[in-house]
């Protein structure tokens, strides 16, 4: 089967084509350009590196979220726009489990902590033991504090390895904790090719029912909230 | 120090611009097609999708060998041409130890094994120790047969990964090896991020000196010797 997967969820953007597992093409840049402008040209061209058009995909996937409300729905529009057309399938996954998934096979005996900044003082995280080669996930998706995370990470024995866009700011704060420790650049950041992998694990879906995940409610739909609460106040 | 690496060492191709260890974009196609054509557009893209040009590079990095002899020759010369004109420094690495360099800072006590198809009934293959995250070579860059390398790699005690466009030839020929598996497919091929994290530990040098680095003597020459030897076998 052939997968072409998205991940647009943070400042990075990547695409992949990915054939039975193996991986056909993969572009990725990190660089803060507008995924709007940058991930379909990326598309295009991973897909004429491997000598295929849209035609030839035959599961679309995305990291449905959590992440970046602009980025999940730009990843999510893109994918659907993609699919629509012959009608093919979609996979919306985790973007926590994708970078998860990055993992399975490594033979280590490890936590993976998969972290997002969520700015509001909080990240989107869940935690996955790795062991014999398996991925085995230990907590949901969450949004929590850094303070509830640290605790978590103080309680597990044995290494934990920090991924995603948020994994340098814990290292940081988590710098006093000697289990805890940065993924190495290939495997640090959200990217499609975690994706891609994951899809397998996830029902199909229309690309009509592929929705976003949001974990909170948008920043928008809060300030709407407090400014009808404030309006009700005032009557 | 901003870093920008060419793979083409064999059927994938693959490059990428990181700075200061941080990955800003990576292209890599495994399709087949011809690395002449593809290279070249490829770096391209990856500059324009980080909003850079040649000239914001530091350092021009490459997978010298071993490998494909028209494989390395193109990334060769793709980056002498790229770093000529504002005289750039370039560092040559070892395809393997390339390869192995993606391990580091992985939690993990095991035995990288890089291996490549080098036909002829040989492998190019260099065996490398991870342990608390560092990386330390064992063997040197060789080009031994695969019963060679089977008798090293029964020696091993702990687990092994396979890496290397000659990984999945040798889990087969090898499957009844249970310490012995292939790595996860998002580190399992020569990757141009790996180049750039092992150009940090190689001395630069002008683009005028940088060389192919080949361990067996190339097919035509081969053919050459063996026709001289005939022919002077017969005056």
């Amino acid at each position: 089967m052939r997968i072409l997967a998205v991940e647009t969820t943070a400042t990075a953007a990547s695409c992949c084509v990915t054939e039975d597992g193996r991986v056909c093409g993969r572009f990725a840049v990190n660089a803060g350009l507008t995924h709007s402008r940058t991930l379909l040209p990326m598309v295009e061209q991973t897909l004429a590196g491997c000598g295929l058009t849209p035609a030839d995909i035959d599961l679309f996937a995305v990291a449905a979220g959590p992440g970046s409300f602009t980025g999940v729905r730009i990843g999510v529009a893109a994918v659907k726009g993609l699919a629509l057309p012959a009608d093919k399938p979609c996979a919306g996954v985790s973007t926590l489990a994708a970078m998860a998934r990055l993992w399975e096979d490594i033979p280590m005996t490890a936590t993976v902590c998969a972290v997002m900044d969520a700015r509001c003082q909080q990240v989107y995280t869940a935690l996955f033991a790795v062991a014999d080669g398996a991925v085995t996930r230990q907590t949901p998706d969450e949004a929590i504090s850094l303070e509830v995370l640290r605790s978590r990470l103080e309680a597990i024995n044995g290494p934990v390895v920090l991924v995603g866009d948020g994994a340098a700011l814990c290292a940081e704060a988590f710098a006093d904790l000697p289990h805890v420790r940065l993924a190495p650049p290939a495997l640090r950041m959200q990217d499609a090719v975690g994706v891609a992998r994951e899809a397998a694990h996830v029902q199909p879906m229309p690309a009509r029912e592929l929705l976003p995940v949001y974990l909170r409610v948008p920043q928008a739909e809060r300030e709407l909230r407090a400014r009808l609460a404030a309006e009700q106040g005032k009557q």
